[in-house]
């Protein structure tokens, strides 16, 4: 870490913008997503002090609860989740005041009438203002009726003249295209795009939005990411754990909607984007939106040539033995859900023709890691000859997204001695080492960005419909095509053996992370 | 570290080429450098396994002292300066039984046949083969009589069919332009270019060999190695140090002829040099002489615009007074030598044209530190707009030739919070936790290599000469340019302020190393 770093926390709390007074009305506040990343997040802004004041939350849902239990919950739930410290008693006591709940179900139109009435008596309490900020945390079936609901009480507008209502909408949006597009024409024909933030976690993690700054905010980086460089681009999303009490959920999604059509993409579309004009909300997402059209499509035909598909089979991960998915609670025992998925795509278009993009994401792998790696080309030239070549090691940068952030580069090395012979060696730079203290929470950035009105780190609509077109054929061709088959992967394994051949046929390997 | 990396230790002691067997024989073998640097180095090559047997060393000075004397003298060199532990007792034991001294005033040419005609019976016994190699390690002044010496005895030329006789010559090779060519006429009247190697040890310091396979044998670093992303180089070389006992000499030296004409015009050449079809000594040399060719000459007339020379006055370094440069045993309370010197040299071809290389070396500066640091221009865009545009800051590679050998990479990184703040970080490569353990002294190395016959990292004939041939311009005109003048700066400072201005003119500034 350089000497000229101020206080990375003393920086954050030095803020540009406040965000305008508001209300957040949480709907399935009795949630897991609440309890666990919301109500910590929200806290995490009290903290650093950046909320407005007159800041009011308010939970909503079926689960009747006074104000107070509400309240005690939450409290728990920081207490577990928020590194919450006795010293921050005080800021509770503050906080814990614009704490509300309503109990509305929000699958009865005539309840949002009672529901808009309530935030009122509340807002005359609070003095909150007239800004809304609808958070949709419930299951994804809900969505349709609260987007109705909230239309027809005449809440998708803001009630004054510089006010506004925005609307967050978790993830998935949609289980394929057809339902995606169903989805998004419901939702936009309520709110207008600038009013809808669709939330995808991964785009508020620290070195995700530092693989911007790492590529546009630096010259070095720039001219060597491109085809005459890179030979190919891994990335991986690996986790340890299985679908834990997921179960019924999973056997719908699968690794392929849980995690490639939304996070994965997202972050190939960022790897992948030209510079943006500028660091706003629309050049970024013009730009992603760009890389996402240049995807060539994988037809049905072919998608055993460019996709992988796997599940899990008993085995061992950290030294526990752990059941096969199809022995998991919630999970057919004929289930062809697929937890692992490896998928070879290629971008067409000047900067990346050529150069294959290797994504995969499983679950019960050896490690639970999310990376990023740049694989550049061998030197052009051989120039120490007496080596053999094959001791010259790819260059390489990896961007870590979890765990341990950062970002480490692979370069040859002379190994000291009296003679050339040479080593790859790593330099490497992790957040956590050079900044210290905890990274902010995804959670925590996307939703002050949201109260800011920036929706830079959130996916456009047109961006989640094209994602969706690039993985419908897939999942059809894996139904269709007789080519296509799911291979078991022994649990604690990186995965089936097919997917190492999906690169050997191109000459490459998977890295370990 | 990677894991891969095997363990140095037993990589370096797997040799591919051993040296013939060979006898060595060092001229000035009672002197400073024998007992500091050649003794430790030769007995670290016999550490490693690597001295073909029968390998013999021959001590020849005009002290009178016994072969035992002689040992017990090398004895306790290597305890002092060679890492010597009490369990390499029986190496020493059989290293010592080849190690002789004879008495000879080289200064003499009658007495260079009884120098041969010990050897021959040194040589008998040992069995060490026909191979010679001379180590001229005397004050400069003896190199030609020795030369002669060693010609009238006909010891120059081998005396079987495969055996070889090389010499080693010490630096200073010449004092200007006239008396370098004298030498190198002298000597090469009497040996061939390829029996001649003048040693200059910067090019065996690990990191300047490094710096060879990071630039060629990593394919990410020669795109960006150029004016089309290079600001400008500054290459350092400071020391804390005073003259101390080598006033009579420094006087007649100073900073250009010590440190400038050798170690730092290598350094440049090395961090500029267009890639050399083979790592062999033809083709280093040769893409070495091309830059030194290209550098442009420095006119008497125009030194005061590219040179700044200075002389320290008395102050404090690592927190204790030290006197004046003029003030120190053997220096003139008029001298004019300068001990710090700092040019702007500019390389006139189509990779640097246009890229300032920075160039500086003093004596009693805050910190004993020699580097190499590339400045690379800014983002031609700066997209990140709401931030101020000095807030980003010029990526660098800095690589560390002493201490701390190793190679760092300045990036701009995002400042984790909830804003897009940045600061620059740095990764680090060092190359002693990377490898652990010491490194290989440089003239461990060097010796190696020339009883394998490599002349890679030897200084060639002609580059000497180049290297005279621009320094030596810049010293008339510090004689003859009424514009130049010597600087006093104070012990324990970066050097005059007239150096900062030499940068600030290009609105540029020296790095803190």
């Amino acid at each position: 870490m350089q000497s000229e770093l101020l206080n990375p926390l003393a920086e954050s709390s030095r803020i540009e913008k406040m965000p305008d007074p508001c209300t957040m009305v949480i709907f399935g506040a009795s949630g897991d997503l609440t309890k666990r990343k919301l109500i910590p997040a929200i806290f995490d802004l009290a903290r650093q002090g950046v909320l407005p004041s007159g800041f009011t939350i308010v939970g909503a849902g079926r689960t009747a609860m006074s104000h107070e239990v509400f309240r005690e919950y939450m409290f728990k739930a920081l207490k577990e989740f928020g590194r919450f410290q006795e010293s921050e008693k005080a800021l509770w006591e503050t906080f814990v005041r614009g704490l509300f709940y309503v109990t509305i179900d929000p699958g009865k139109p005539e309840e949002y009438a009672k529901l808009k009435k309530e935030l009122e008596v509340i807002n005359e309490a609070r003095r909150a203002g007239e800004n809304v900020l609808f958070y949709l945390s419930t299951p994804p079936g809900m969505y349709s009726p609260i987007i109705k609901g909230l239309s027809g009480a005449a809440m998708n507008k803001p009630g004054g003249q510089n006010a506004w209502v925005r609307i967050i909408i978790e993830k998935p949006f949609g289980v394929d295209l057809n339902s995606a597009r169903q989805l998004n024409r419901e939702v936009l024909s309520v709110f207008d795009e600038e009013q809808v933030y669709r939330i995808d976690h991964y785009l508020g993690k620290e070195t995700v939005q530092n693989l911007l700054v790492f590529r546009f905010a630096n010259g070095i980086f720039e001219p060597i990411w491109n085809r005459n460089y890179i030979d190919h681009i891994q990335i991986t999303a690996a986790e340890t754990v299985g679908v834990e009490n997921r179960g019924g959920y999973y056997e719908h999604a699968g690794a392929m909607r849980d995690m490639i059509q939304n996070h994965m993409l997202q972050l190939l579309a960022l790897t992948a984007m030209e510079p943006p004009v500028l660091f706003d909300a629309q050049q970024v997402r013009d730009e992603k939106q760009k890389v996402f059209q240049a995807i060539r499509s994988i037809r049905p035909d072919e998608v055993h040539e460019y996709s992988v598909r796997g599940q899990y089979a008993a085995g061992t991960v950290n030294g526990a033995s752990v059941l096969a998915y199809k022995s998991e609670r919630g999970v057919s025992t004929e289930s062809v859900t697929e937890t692992y998925v490896a998928l070879k795509l290629q971008i067409d278009n000047w900067r990346w023709a050529g150069v294959p993009f290797y994504v995969r994401s499983g679950k019960r792998l050896p490690k639970r890691v999310t990376e990023i790696a740049i694989q550049f080309k061998k030197t052009p030239h051989h120039l120490f000859r007496h080596l053999p070549a094959d001791s010259l090691d790819h260059n390489n940068i990896v961007i870590r997204v979890q765990p341990d952030e950062g970002i480490s580069l692979k370069f040859s090395s002379k190994i000291p001695g009296s003679f050339m012979r040479m080593r790859p060696v790593t330099m490497d730079f992790r957040y956590g080492s050079s900044f210290g203290g905890h990274l902010t929470d995804a959670y925590t950035r996307l939703i002050l960005d949201c109260m800011l009105g920036d929706a830079t780190l959130y996916a456009r609509g047109d961006s989640v419909d094209v994602a969706w077109q690039l993985i419908t054929p897939v999942h059809e061709g894996w139904i269709s095509n007789k080519n296509s088959k799911i291979h078991d992967y022994t649990s604690g394994t990186w995965g089936p053996k097919e997917a190492d051949e999906l690169l050997a046929r191109d000459g490459r390997r998977w890295r370990l992370p």
